[in-house]
């Protein structure tokens, strides 16, 4: 790891040990195309189907690199997150592969299906109020209980190299791409794609999405550092948490532009994509469609690969219903 | 075409014919695979997913082979069919391909959805009411006021050859499976599954699965005749059809066994699937997990392809909502 601004920061290198590592715990997930959506668009699409990942989503793979590459000592005290939801059952799949004690503080409101899987994985929940003051007093608690290692869900290098392997994977299966872009919540998608492609594809546009409603990178961009938010309502629940020092320095140098999108363009988007995709997916994984739908004249004749993040969504509890 | 009894009856040959010619118009769909589901079924299942194909279900490899194997004179008539859905969804989506009129009987209960995406792919639509007898007698007057040319849904050699080629590409995609079971409406899936692995792996067993409200497939096999229904009720929209002489004449060859499953244990497997395998999939292709549940002992242990047979579904009416 470089040290920049005392920061710890992965580089690629850490992404190629991270794929290595975590390769027989993971899917290679497939790339699904669409002649309606490439019609609707005037781009062409390629979507990196990480709904059909190991517990549901590309969280997997940070939380298996860091899961896999604790030391003795630290395997027997566990560790331990705070999440919305699918670093949580992440972190609880890749635990469970190891056997290793998994803590996480999740928010009350968190959809039950996420609750659920995370106990059938053997993540041992604690609840706190929806907001990031409310996670972060709940999780200190917890820490100093258990000593558990902390595995942040996305300010962590290990974590972002984890993620990292998504675009190089990508890469590896569509040739030629102009642009690939992600939703941004805290970040780890999007800085591991900008730590890949940066090195292995520094041509490649990075776009991140965003909705309106919770546009807290989209604000810090266009700012120049970090503005936060405590607790945003969007429908796109992965994306409710605030960049950090690690993904902030990734966003701020290589990101080419942050879009956003109403509640109802998303939820429109995601409608869409299970009707036409015929695929599951999170809200949040329906930001990017919705933000090429809104900006065609950025997207039109080039070669986009899409990132779908998560497919852990409550089939009682549709946006549309 | 051998003649059996009559009937024209297609071979293997027509399968590998079929599989030339509608290959630039039809998706190679992937297979799927589910850690989860494997742990609880307790045999090893592939998904082959032509919730995925053209037109959102496997019915474009029939429509497909029949439109393109026109002739000059008939081509000018077009082509007609009546279909609870997705044979009116690929036939229409086929001739709009070739550029030929398509007209389609469909009963007026027929999902909104499928009735939209039908006019979508240019087919003109005439309603009837939802029994078999109302269907075929709407039928018979829009063919003599068209002159157009008859595509049955599944009782047409040239539908059931281009149905033969998803089991060819899913035994080309997988090795060595033990089994293979599909949903079963009026057969047509299942005739060309017959009539591909008796000729190229006659040792792989063939199940049919059905719904107990809609099965008389089931008590046609066991009673040794075609047994009809006029207007079965069940949550599977696609399998309300009866079995015909020709699917008949594979079914009865070949088939190892049809199993049913009730209306809840097919809405329990849909939503099943879905929560796990993170796919938009229609009630008729969870039958077969439905009956897989329900008779571990017969498929414990196996090799088993799956084939999901279309996500042709409306998302405002899910039936566990």
């Amino acid at each position: 790891m470089s040290n920049t601004d005392g920061l710890t920061v992965p580089t690629y290198e850490h992404v190629v040990a991270a794929h290595e590592r975590i390769k027989p715990y993971i899917h290679e997930t497939p790339i699904l195309t669409s002649t309606y959506l490439n019609g609707l668009t005037g781009a062409e699409l390629f979507f990196k189907c990480e709904n059909f990942q190991k517990a549901g989503a590309f969280k997997v793979r940070g939380a298996s690199n860091a899961v896999l590459g604790l030391s003795a000592d630290q395997e027997e005290l566990g560790v331990a997150t705070h999440s919305s939801g699918n670093h949580a059952l992440s972190l609880s799949y890749a635990a469970g592969r190891r056997g290793v004690p998994c803590h996480v503080v999740m928010p009350r409101t968190a959809p039950e299906a996420k609750k659920d899987a995370v106990r059938g994985y053997g993540g041992l929940i604690t609840e706190c109020e929806p907001s990031t003051s409310s996670r972060e007093a709940v999780f200190a608690a917890l820490q100093q209980q258990t000593g558990a290692n902390f595995v942040h869900p996305y300010n962590d290098p290990r974590v972002i190299a984890g993620q990292g392997t998504c675009s190089r994977e990508l890469m590896s299966q569509v040739d030629g791409l102009d642009a690939v872009i992600a939703p941004i919540g805290g970040g780890g998608m999007v800085s591991g794609c900008c730590l890949t492609l940066s090195a292995i594809a520094p041509e490649v546009e990075i776009y991140a999405a965003e909705p309106e409603q919770a546009d807290d990178a989209y604000r810090s961009l266009k700012a120049g550092h970090i503005i936060a938010e405590d607790a945003p309502q969007t429908v796109a629940d992965g994306l409710k948490v605030p960049l950090k020092e690690l993904t902030w320095h990734f966003v701020s140098n290589h990101v080419t532009d942050i879009l956003t999108a109403s509640e109802q363009e998303i939820v429109d988007a995601m409608k869409l994509t299970w009707q036409r995709m015929k695929i599951v997916m999170e809200p949040s994984c329906a930001v990017p469609l919705a933000t090429i739908l809104k900006n065609k004249h950025v997207f039109a004749g080039k070669r986009v690969g899409v990132i779908i993040s998560g497919g852990n969504v409550d089939l009682a509890k549709l946006p549309w219903m």
